[in-house]
C-alpha cells in the first residue's frame, strides 16, 4: 500500500519536506535540533516550559494551504484551531494566540477581511484571544496570496504535561472522530472534484471535551492531533518516540462513506490523510470508558471509539479486515502537499 | 522631504501594505483590530496578558527580508534580535522563542543550516531559548526561499509594562544608537551597491543594557526599537498614541558618515530609514544621566544620547540644522520594501 521510499538525501528543499514525514523529520533531526537543542524528551507539538512556579506550554505552526478556502473552513480557521488543538495535545488550556500574515501584493482585501473574520470567530469558539499580530507583504508570486504563522500559549492543566514518553504497554488508543476529512475536502476544491454527498472538513477546536477531560482528573498519558501525515504517520511518530509497538484495527477506523470512495478513486490511503479535528489518546485500560463518556457528550468528539493498544515491541501494525496484519510505514512526506 | 501621500484607499494588497507606515496601519485598524479587538490601550510592539499573577508579553513578527543575506545579519539574526528587542520594549524579561520556517521549493539545506545556525548564535547571545518550531514548504516561485516568523514570550520585570500611554510631557528622548544602518546594508546589498567604508546592519539584541536598566530600578516609561519606518515612523506613531507632541533636534542625530552619502545619493531620509538594534526610550528628565550611564557602558549602546523631549500639542517636529522646524509626516509606507 505504500510507494518504495524515495531517497532521503537532498541538498535543496523539496515540497516533501513540508510533508510531516520523514523528511520533515531529517530536516529536524540534521538542521535544527543540532542547533537549537531538543525542547524536551522528545519533540511534541507543544513545548513545555516555565516561568517561576507557572508551568506554561507554546506551540508555533505556519499555514500555508491550498486553495485559501475549502468546504468547512479556511486558512484562518485551520490557524486558530491547529494551534489551539496543539496547546491541548500537552496538556494546556489554550490562554492567549498570536498572528503573524504574510500577504501577497496582490491579495483582495476582501479575502484578508473574511479570512480574519474567520479566525476571530474560531478564536471565540475555542475561548481564546488573539493578542498579538504582525503584517509583512511579499512581491506579486505564484498567488498563493496569504500565509499564516499563529503562535499560542497556554498553561499546563494536568498533573504533568502529555507527552510520548508517557505512553506505556496496555495503553488503549482511544481515535475522537473519522479520519481524512480535512485532506480529502483541500484535495476536492483544488482539484475541482465533487463528492456526493460533499466532504466537509473536520477542522475544529477540541478545547470543550480536553479541557472536561483534564478538569475531570482523567489521567490522559498522551495526546495527537492527526494532522500532516494523518492518523499513520502519528502513530509511526509516536511508537518510535515511546519505544513501543502500536496495533490497530483498520476494520474499526471510522472513515466517512464519500472519504473512503474518493481516497479509492485516487489511490490514497486513509490512514495517512490529515485531519484537522480529530485526535488520538492513550489512557490505561481503566479510564477507557470515563474517558468515552465525556467525549461522547460533545459533537466534535461524537464518534470516540477504542481503536488499537499499545505493546512491548516496535513499529505500528494493522490488522486488516480480512485478518491479516500490515505494518505501517512512515511516510517520506504528506500523499497531498499544502494540506494545512 | 518627504512625497505627496499616494491615494490611502486600496482594494487588494500592495507593497506599501507591509511598509510599517499609515497603510499598515490601516490594516490594523480597518481589518485586525475590528475583528481582534484591541490588544491593549495602544498598540505595542508586544502584548501584555496574565496567567495567574504572572505578568507575561508576547510578540510575533515574520520576516521576509530580502535578500537573505547582508553585512551585519542574515534573516535568522533578524528573527531573533527583532523578537528579543519587541519583547525588551515592553519591559519584559525575553524567556522562551520558537521560529517557524516557510521554505521555497528548490532551497538549498545548506543556505537553511547557516541561517539556522546565525539563530542559535543570536539567541545564545540575547540569552533565550528557541524551543518550539514548525516547518512548511511553498512551490517554487520567485526565488525568495525562505520566510521566518518568530514568537516571543517574556515575563514583565518593570513595575507596569512599558507603553506609549506612559509618556509624560517633560519626557527626555534617548536614542541608542546612529540611525539607519540598517536599511542602508540591506539596500546596497540588494543593488549591489558599495560604499567605503562598507555599511553594516545594526542588527543586535538590546538585552544586556536594557535588562540592566530594568534591573536598576530606572523607571522608563515607553522604549521603541525604530525598526519599519526608522525613528521618524516610530515617533510618529508615539505622539499619536501619547496624545502628545515631540520635538526632535535634527542636528543630534547620530548618522554615520556612510549612510549619510547613501541616503543623499539615494534620495533617503535617515530619520525615515529602518534600524535593527536602536531604540528611542522615554525618560524623566531627573532619570537621563543614571540610564545614559548605564547604556555607556555597553557596546551596542555606546552612543546614547539625548535627541528630543516630549510635550504638550500633537504631531513630531524636527528642528533642523539651519534652526528651523519641519513637521515629521507618517509614512505611509517604507521606503524600502522587505526591509524586515
Amino acid at each position: 500500500m505504500n510507494c518504495p521510499l524515495p531517497t532521503s538525501r537532498y541538498d535543496t528543499i523539496t515540497l516533501a519536506h513540508g510533508g510531516g514525514g520523514t523528511l520533515t523529520a531529517s530536516l529536524l533531526n540534521e538542521i535544527f535540533l543540532p542547533a537549537f537543542g531538543p525542547p524536551a524528551p522528545a519533540p511534541h507539538d507543544a513545548s513545555a516550559f516555565a516561568i517561576g512556579p507557572q508551568q506554561l506550554a507554546i506551540t508555533t505552526d505556519s499555514y500555508v494551504v491550498q486553495p485559501l478556502f475549502f468546504p468547512g473552513g479556511n486558512i484562518g480557521s485551520l490557524a486558530v484551531n491547529g494551534t489551539v488543538n496543539d496547546l491541548l495535545m500537552a496538556g494546556a488550556r489554550p490562554r492567549a494566540l498570536t498572528a503573524s500574515f504574510i500577504l501577497e501584493e496582490g491579495l483582495p482585501l476582501a479575502t484578508l477581511r473574511t479570512v480574519v473574520d474567520t479566525m476571530q470567530q474560531a478564536a471565540q469558539a475555542a475561548g481564546v484571544r488573539i493578542i498579538a499580530g504582525d503584517t509583512k507583504v511579499i512581491h506579486r508570486a505564484n498567488g498563493d496570496g496569504l500565509y499564516i504563522t499563529t503562535t499560542g500559549v497556554g498553561d499546563i492543566v494536568t498533573p504533568a504535561p502529555l507527552a510520548p514518553e508517557r505512553i506505556a504497554a496496555g495503553d488503549q488508543i482511544i481515535l475522537t472522530g473519522d479520519l481524512g476529512r480535512h485532506g480529502i475536502a483541500v484535495m476536492a476544491q483544488r482539484l475541482g472534484l465533487t463528492f456526493e454527498p460533499p466532504v466537509q472538513s473536520d477542522c475544529a477546536a477540541l478545547s470543550a471535551p480536553l479541557l472536561e477531560l483534564f478538569a475531570a482528573g482523567i489521567p490522559l498519558h498522551c495526546a495527537r492531533d492527526a494532522t500532516r501525515g494523518g492518523l499513520g504517520g502519528i502513530l509511526c511518530e509516536l511508537a518510535a518516540a515511546a519505544q513501543l509497538a502500536v496495533e490497530i484495527n483498520e476494520a474499526a477506523l471510522p472513515v466517512a462513506p464519500a472519504v473512503r470512495s474518493a481516497c479509492e478513486l485516487l489511490g490514497f490511503d486513509p490512514l495517512f490523510v490529515a485531519n484537522e479535528g480529530c485526535a488520538a489518546l492513550f489512557v490505561a485500560a481503566a479510564d477507557v470508558e470515563p474517558t468515552l463518556a465525556i467525549l461522547r457528550r460533545y459533537a466534535v468528539t461524537a464518534q470516540a471509539l477504542v481503536i488499537g493498544q499499545v505493546a512491548a515491541g516496535r513499529g505500528v501494525t494493522a490488522r486488516t479486515a480480512l485478518g491479516t496484519t500490515r505494518r505501517l510505514v512512515p511516510p517520506s512526506g504528506e500523499q497531498l502537499p499544502r494540506i494545512c
